[in-house]
């Protein structure tokens, strides 16, 4: 899409307020310094950020020479935030202060067979009332709920285009969630959840460009270019699962051959694994987490089947992931979701050095390549930002439309 | 790179210069109804326009029952473009007026053997010094040369840090030039010369996410995201061409196996031939232009080989393009450069069926799959049009400076 002075100013205010949030208390001359906007900008936008109660005026500190500078600091109790990770085999619901701390935590299981819409929804909001009553938070409080669920959403419309997992096809799941949830309501999908969350509190954040490699039963690539997330004309950019890296390879899941997930996703290592060794102890059949756990503690002991499922393994990523340093020439590549997380720094390693020898070397010599420093489920931290962001965004349109009836003098 | 208020401002200056040109005479009103602007937006922007002589007042038109509008129309006389496109076998250069029609053309020939930086830029030069001479334009009114050369660039200090065709590693070729040529210069690829003159004057104009497909000798894709060509973080993004189709597949020229330009650029497409028929009538040995012009003609006569040549190359083709299209979710691939214009309408039916069968359903649907309309050469009007958007940016920044000492009263 298009970007407009809007969007910038959008964009200006998001940065300021992750900006605090980073490093409370701050003065307006620090932070027009860290975000390089001009200090009557910053100025504007911590007013609004005041006025909204997110921030507070936590006392002065003395400049060298100059007046005491005014400090201001997140305010953490101003609201709470409500992340949703629907995964394919659990609901998984976190509250968050405006600081970004957990305050409490709910999670349902998703078994076989109960991956009907309206299953799924009653999960999510039996999860959403269980995180308000357990933080003890007051409705009003409650700025909004951010949603992931995989596959292709339309955000605009609420609907769940394809979830690949339960084979879902247009599901209004917004307009189900509503009959269950009060609170402002923002779906998308994990790929954008974890880059959302990356470009505030992890790896992204101050980047231009950076690449959010999802490693998961899903694979896939959330996208921060310019600065912002790169949704596509449709909502739907960053399908890098379903790119193909050997033309008419594997099965995959999405009924074409050879795509990447096929060979990286979580089923993925499962059948490399199996035709390594049909009777490994390694292989826990229909337990992908149990299965990728035994593997990364094979590597650790240096077992030759785990060594060697993970050299395959890596031999597809290494060129998937340089195809997407070749393509978007970003600054970071992020590698987050539970599978990078499970094989930790040994993958990481390996995959710097795949990735070597399949970029050109001069985006390869601009990119860093690093595991996620979120430690908590970047799925739901996302999610509850997007909530974040959909407070933000309403806020300027509320104050776009007071000035409008009462123009400044 | 992140995006900033200034960055805005300068592209709404592209644009509205971009609509007058297109739509030549034009009111202020209609302007803003075009690109989306405030009227008064709008307003300055071609009081800037004006007072740089690029565009001119032209008269007024009615508009019903309110007062007469002033019409401006581009100002075609009022300076001159140079786009210089540097190939492996030739160096193309193409004069401009501010409308963008071509005043005057000049080619020189780059023989094998020849590629030294110091004889290209030679060739450069005197083709530079023939089109001025035809056009019999005043050197003062030449407000820029833009130059494309193959290969990675490094546009802030004007050199060629790697052009695989001559294996050029680290040239300065902008000091080389700026011996020989006084007039501004700006260096840059042909992907994103190809991408800036579709987003300028072709298929991807008015449009936000459009990826320009670069077949020729080398293979590359051209992004527009967010209405404007995406660079990445050191200028190197859109390296299609090398990312990765069949793993460990053929060998391509740089170095790596399998990539996309080893089976869709022209030596590709030869070696597919010469793979289904060693002695085809179709192969012109060491001509690649002869090569592809005959397999263009054997597919319209019906030939079988060049049937199955086309039909092979667009195996390949199809399934690239498609992770384009799950990657980038655009509106418009562009198909551009030498070879798709060689092999036309036949390819682009084959290729929209191809990447159907390969991409995700949504962001097919989202996709518009065409032929570059750009009736000349792309790369030259690309590279003319960085020269005009030099000739804006710099503008900008002296009426910012006039404003800071004179500021408005």
């Amino acid at each position: 899409m298009k970007r407009t002075s809007r969007d910038i100013r959008t964009a200006n205010r998001y940065e300021v307020l992750r900006q605090i949030i980073a490093a409370s208390p701050t003065s307006r001359q620090e932070l027009a310094a860290a975000t390089g906007l001009s200090l009557a900008t910053v100025a504007t936008l911590v007013g609004e950020l005041l006025d909204l109660r997110m921030i507070t005026e936590v006392g002065f500190e003395d400049s060298a020479g100059g007046r005491p500078r005014g400090l201001v600091a997140v305010n953490a109790s101003g609201g709470a935030l409500i992340g949703v990770d629907i995964a394919e085999t659990y609901v998984h619901v976190e509250l968050f202060d405006l600081a970004l701390n957990v305050l409490a935590r709910a999670e349902e299981d998703v078994r076989p067979g109960e991956s009907l819409p309206e299953q799924v929804v009653a999960h999510v909001a039996s999860a959403v009332g269980s995180v308000v009553a357990q933080a003890g938070v007051e409705g009003s409080r409650v700025l909004g709920v951010g949603v992931s669920v995989p596959g292709q959403v339309d955000r605009a419309t609420g609907t769940s285009e394809y979830a690949p997992n339960w084979d879902w096809h247009e599901v209004p799941l917004l307009d189900l969630l509503t009959e269950h949830i009060a609170y402002p309501l923002y779906l998308d999908n994990p790929l954008r959840a974890s880059a959302v969350a990356e470009l505030w509190f992890g790896a992204a954040r101050g980047r231009g460009d950076a690449v959010v490699v999802n490693l998961g039963t899903g694979v896939g690539a959330g996208l921060v270019l310019g600065g912002a997330l790169h949704r596509g004309v449709s909502n739907s950019a960053g399908e890098w699962g379903h790119t193909t890296i050997v033309l008419d390879g594997r099965l995959c899941r999405c009924g074409r051959n050879g795509c990447v997930e096929a060979y990286v996703g979580a089923s993925g290592i499962m059948l490399t694994l199996r035709e390594l060794s049909a009777d490994s102890a390694l292989l826990h059949p229909e337990d992908q987490t149990a299965t990728i756990a035994a593997l990364a503690r094979g590597v650790e002991a240096g077992d030759p089947v785990a060594l060697k499922a993970l050299r395959d393994t890596v031999r597809y990523l290494g060129a998937g992931i340089a195809d997407l340093v070749n393509l978007f020439n970003p600054e970071v590549v992020v590698l987050s979701s539970w599978v990078a997380t499970a094989l930790g720094e040994p993958l990481v390693a390996q995959v710097r050095e795949a990735v070597a020898r399949h970029a050109l070397p001069r985006p390869m010599a601009a990119t860093e390549i690093v595991l996620s420093p979120i430690p908590t489920d970047p799925v739901c931290l996302g999610a509850a930002t997007f909530a974040l962001e959909g407070a933000l965004r309403s806020v300027g349109q509320r104050q776009h439309k007071r000035s409008r009836t009462a123009p400044p003098s």
